[in-house]
């Protein structure tokens, strides 16, 4: 095998976040996973903990230290809320030009007091939004920040989904910022891998079933934040219902987002319009189109975000459609996509946008 | 066996609406299937297509004719949309005390411009709606016009899933009637039983797909004519968002229904003590509360809806979650509550609230 | 409602098999569970236990002690094995007249030495086995023995499954006893309600997996006995090879049975006519025929066994495919019959032969 | 893009096999799909058929016309069963260099009497069994017999799985090879494509039903072709009960192989080397070992077969466990496989041991 040229190493990686990311670092051509770590499974084979990986069977899970960690191209953090702060100092100390990647929420948010009243804690500090796609009203591309940055957050899987439906409608300004509803169907891996009776496939195979309704869900300033960024307004002209549902499949979300178009005369043809204008160009979003339905089976192991649209004349409003897979786009693979550009290589290095289907 | 009462005759009953009706009549007590007709399977065995059920092996689908039809105490249609009008005229006809009910849309809508606009053919006529929880602002209750009805139009499963969540918040004025929006997480069997390859196992297990987004489903006037009624407001005072999604299971909705408060300080005890008043002493609706989530899954097999809410104090919105079996309180146990009702029995005679789970 | 003549005790009533316990006996004219029992959910309401049935919502589930078990005409146990015996013994002693049910191991088997070898404990002894359909090649017939019974050992399911499938051939010396090979695809309730990793829909939802293979199987010597005695040999004249596999369904039991024809000669209708005769008048059998294929949908929460076979010439064998819900018909459906027989009640009280499906 | 070398035509390209190979494609880096043909779907957008591929949106189905499939370096026929051989003969006449791949049935058996039994047509020949693995008791290795080959039968799905699970035992004589069952568990997508009622979610996705009982698959006697060539036995030495059970899951097969051992003394170890030294420089079979469970979803989307197997003293037998995707190692994958062989590419080209979990 080649000598991949940049190394990596991966802290909390026997949750389903890590195992994606080892995954893809898999066919990564260029970056390899020399180091995985873990903590109630620090010791054990990790290939017994992913079976369908054709790994090293000697491969063995360390413990999460910053001894373990530092000396890599690349440390990318798979931890439980609030832990990654302090981790990352002591990496960031020792490894001044590590590349030091959160798949946590920990340095999300640029509102502090946005963080403490969803999460509870003190504001760790925000690093760079890990979404090459995000737009931006004022200020130096997205795209181009990651291309400079050594610290990145990766978005949330949810913020991620309803960030792409919106997004373009409003920087243009095509919708009500104060109208803004999202209900969305979610796999059960976005609840985790611990094991917890409501997640059995006893409980869960045969029902849909909401949670975190009535505004308490933690993306909801996450969107908010790259809604204002998207359209330069600030964050509270914005007004979100954000509901999620399992429903019985293991990967996928399928955001229904809706809006008041802010002129309820607005043609359809413009909100293609803002589609194609902003994402045309896009390697990683697929525009089906007005009246077309994505659906998650088809982003099912892509790093592809799918995308459809339909305006209600008579209700005034508009309904986006997208479909991504959390643990690839919605995760893993948008980290690499990040970490791609941070390390200079083509963004699309080591990922593809073609799922597994049926 | 004791002889039942009453006899049935139910046309159309090789799909799932009518294999649901040939379950529910087994465990009915007092009203009994002894004629069951279809289109293309007449002269097939019924057991063949129910094998779920323990049905005597020799019964079989007889043609749909108005010959087959009368002479029993009901006829009900589970016909394709524009087919039971004309056999009901000839059913009446014949046989003018005959209860006739249609699980299908034909009767439902009260409004004829409503029924050509989104049916696309002219408008059969208006039955009672089969629907006893309905809230009317003016006029005799719902349930005592069922009492008295030789004519019953059964409600549409999403139609009703969507009423029952929002219901007694319009009557009471609670909510903003142009904000209303629903997304509605749907099992397969809504589709029906007709094969088409968007709902073979292998395309649909891993996936959640929307349809019929952009004010195109046919149960949006049906919900705002009950909206209507409950509220004693015109039909054009509403506007309704309504997308529904197709999740991986066979039976269930779940109905995540939202609207901006009429007053944002509106206390959420408000909401609760609407549900309270509205559906206390229903027999078949389970008020689960304030920040509960119902679960398709605990609605399956049963005539019940299960129903939560939450107060999003930050966007000044509700959101209420209805979740009920579309095959039984969504189509089979809503057309048995009603033909109880009009039959002179207890009204949950032969219906269970319970589902069977996991 | 009527008052019910019969009282009963559920103990261990928060586990899957308790819950269908409960959800059974909410249909039963005549048995009431009036006392729910649990070990660490004690003190919790039994409503948000089972949010599928349609209970008292105060009822609350209390500690599994002989004094909230005693006073009742049946004690139904739920427990863990070995936890049966010693609380078995004490409400015997306080309450002689009483019908003890134990729905776990503890005293299926006949053989001390078979109980030792699989469950690694002593033998707790030997109660009337539950299974109504039990062929006897000598002695009382199983059905009459239910019928004075005080203290009844409910079947395993997979045991029940794979003793339906070859009784009648045995019974009838049609069979080589010593190639006998059963492999079970098996829905995920079976595994129980504690959260472990590998019961995850994560996991499991998209994958088949066997677990216990290589004659590890808990349930081999209780088929093997059934076989026994079905026969009038000796149970070291058998060999049984016997995999379950885990497959993404939350109810069910599919048993492929496979056998050597004794002669190779044997024309199908023997077989056909083996299964009539011994199960034409069963009233909880459902024989397919030969060529026929079970489903288990088919049987979701109906006390039904479905049964079909096949001969196949060339290899001289007999496929036996046997389709069940383990909690019904494999569980507490099992247990319901034989609690109607041993209370003098019409062997189906409460029980339908009525499947849930689609 | 660089260029690749090698150019393929796809016939019968719309269907689930066609569509895995063009997944597969999208990722090789020397061979590529530049002509799809279709039968009722010519002329129709291929990416509106695999929308979960990343495709040139202009690209289009051809009929299926030798003047379409000619001009290249790989024919790949996904043909409905008979159809291959015509239009095989007019390729290989105008074209007489390029490889032609069949993923039907046609060219497998090398007996036209087991052909014709269990196909019901005139035989059309026989072609390199595209196996790479295969186990040949005489003559040149599969290995290298394909590195040779113009003419490949790609193996059944089902055929590999048992053959995988049995070959290395009854190449060195540890089994009685008249005592062979297996049991599969088979996910929809063997099923195809085409629309029946059976294959509907609705119907299919609660329960587990078998078909093709009794000695009527017709894998079988490809799986004894294997094991007569692994042995170097008469096929007529074989016995073999198959038995196939559809379970509710997209992709894969869990086949559950036993056999009596030969002799009954076998020490596990024994059966344990011969997987070993069978397999063990085997890039796609991955040997979990004696008492390992591989689960399906462990292979979906990746080339491999896993193995797990277990001794059961008592009843004299061996259990082996085969998992493998059937659209991938089951077909498409075992497809590229054997196309890199024939064209000199390594093996593994384009292909991935890493499958998509959860």
């Amino acid at each position: 095998m080649i000598e991949k040229a940049f190394t990596a190493a991966v802290a909390g990686a026997s949750g389903y976040a890590g195992g994606e990311i080892v995954r893809l670092l898999q066919q990564h051509p260029r970056l390899n996973a020399v180091i995985l770590t873990a903590h109630s499974n620090a010791g054990e084979k990790v290939a017994g903990h992913f079976p369908h990986l054709d790994l090293d069977p000697e491969m063995t899970f360390v413990d999460t230290t910053v001894e373990n960690l530092i000396g890599h191209d690349v440390v990318i953090l798979g931890l439980p809320h609030g832990q990654s702060g302090p981790i990352a100092s002591q990496v960031r100390e020792q490894s001044p030009d590590t590349l030091v990647v959160d798949l946590g929420a920990d340095f999300r948010l640029v509102d502090p007091a946005a963080w403490e009243e969803f999460y509870g804690s003190p504001h760790a500090g925000t690093w760079t939004y890990g979404m090459p796609e995000l737009l931006r009203a004022t200020g130096t591309a997205q795209r181009q920040q990651l291309a400079h940055a050594r610290e990145i957050a990766v978005p949330g899987c949810n913020a991620s989904a309803v960030t792409f439906a919106l997004m373009p409608l409003v920087a243009r300004g095509l919708i009500d910022p104060i109208t803004l509803g999202a209900v969305l169907a979610v796999g059960y891996s976005g609840a985790g891998r611990s094991p917890k009776p409501h997640l059995l496939l006893s409980e869960a195979a045969a029902g849909a079933v909401p949670y975190s309704a009535g505004g308490q869900h933690r993306h909801i300033p996450e969107i908010i934040q790259n809604l204002a960024a998207a359209s330069g307004q600030e964050a509270d002209g914005f007004r979100l219902t954000f509901t999620p549902v399992l429903v019985p499949m293991s990967r996928g979300i399928q955001a229904v987002v809706t809006a008041k178009l802010a002129d309820s005369q607005t043609p359809s043809a413009a909100i293609t319009r803002a589609f194609h204008d902003a994402y045309a160009d896009e390697p990683f979003i697929r525009l089906l189109g007005e009246g077309a339905f994505p659906n998650t089976a088809s982003a099912a192991g892509a790093n592809s975000v799918l995308l459809g649209w339909d305006v209600d004349e008579k209700s005034g409003t508009v309904t986006v459609m997208a479909a991504l897979d959390n643990l690839v786009k919605g995760t893993a693979g948008a980290a690499i996509q990040s970490i791609n550009l941070a390390l200079g290589l083509p963004e699309g290095t080591g990922l593809s946008g073609d799922g597994l289907r049926p």
